[in-house]
């Protein structure tokens, strides 16, 4: 393989595993940092956050991150994007963005106000459980709103669990309550799995979003 | 609404949001733990792991939780399911599952070797570039094989990040290089980032699997 085969090889090695950005140019050394990361725009270097004890900012370090990765899948997205439904049992990308948004809110029910799963008060289950449970209603509910109607609504309910997680330590996290397989599990897991549930369907939303016709 | 439909609705409501599961039964207390989970079966507390320090283990929670979720999607899965492409386009899920493996392997170069991006062996690029990129070469060259041919080389790889963690401290969780958007990205970031992976794909799992033909 001659040189310039590799260097097109890696180039577009480099392309499709996806880590060519165009970003600010920083020398090239490693760092090793032990400080606090004040309010700063990169949110690649994950650790000490003011205001957070110290796993608790581990976890918003995921949260800004994960939310990072799925609004950059949805920036400029049209309302007919939106909505598109892939076959008859799809869901559209709004209806899983406000799936992610009513997923969050009922973890905070139950985990800031030890309520049971389910044990929500109608105000939220009015606004929530459509998006909750997806399928038919969200499909026939859930479509002719801009980017913005979903957005804001996932900052707003982003907006209260970080205010709620300022007031909670890391003992905290360790608290569980038999809930996942019925096993004990502690609010490290709860919230891990609403980070990472917004991955999951950060996957089909760009799986859909490359084939709306 | 009287009181076998809302029984209904609640029990209707806990089957789609997916936390009704068959496990063991435990006293439905507050359990708050600060102590150490040897080796059991519960993936659902995370915190320290025996033979990792803090915040490494806190990693490897996350890594076990998903790992068993994405194993959870495929178990029992034939290989007409593994095989099966969606579109022109799709990926198997046998694949995305190569892809995981792939992808974790190339973190473990550059992040315990010190390695470029890219700047990987003859070997392990022979091993496993076909599966880290995807597209038309791994629609052709990966098929025909079952599940265990996926799952072993899954637990192969992760297996060595297991051991390697075992190596490493909290501290060289902040070492960091200008990696994602050109930015400093430290190790935890990197992990994590290797963590939700599975997440992305296991959503784009869950979407093929339930549309075989």
């Amino acid at each position: 393989m001659d040189t310039k085969n590799q260097l097109n090889d890696r180039r577009n090695f480099l392309r499709s595993s996806g880590i060519l950005g165009a970003g600010l140019l920083v020398p090239n050394v490693n760092m090793a940092s032990s400080g606090t990361f004040p309010i700063n725009d990169n949110i690649h270097e994950f650790g000490k956050r003011e205001g957070y004890t110290e796993k608790i900012s581990i976890l918003v370090s995921m949260m800004d991150w994960m939310r990072a990765t799925v609004l950059r899948s949805v920036e400029g997205i049209s309302q007919k994007e939106l909505d598109f439904l892939l076959d008859k049992d799809s869901n559209s990308i709004g209806a899983m963005l406000m799936h992610l948004a009513a997923t969050e809110r009922f973890y905070q029910i139950h985990t800031f106000d030890g309520k049971e799963w389910g044990d929500f008060d109608e105000k939220d289950m009015d606004r929530w459980s459509v998006g909750s449970q997806l399928g038919d209603r969200a499909r026939k509910e859930i479509k002719g709103n801009p980017i913005t109607y979903y957005t804001d609504q996932l900052e707003e309910v982003r907006g209260f669990t970080l205010a709620e997680l300022k007031n909670r330590d890391d003992q905290w996290l360790m608290e569980a309550t038999p809930f996942f397989d019925s096993q004990p599990t502690n609010n490290y897991c709860k919230w891990f799995h609403v980070i990472e549930h917004e991955s999951n369907h950060n996957g089909q939303i760009k799986f859909i979003k490359s084939r709306v016709v």
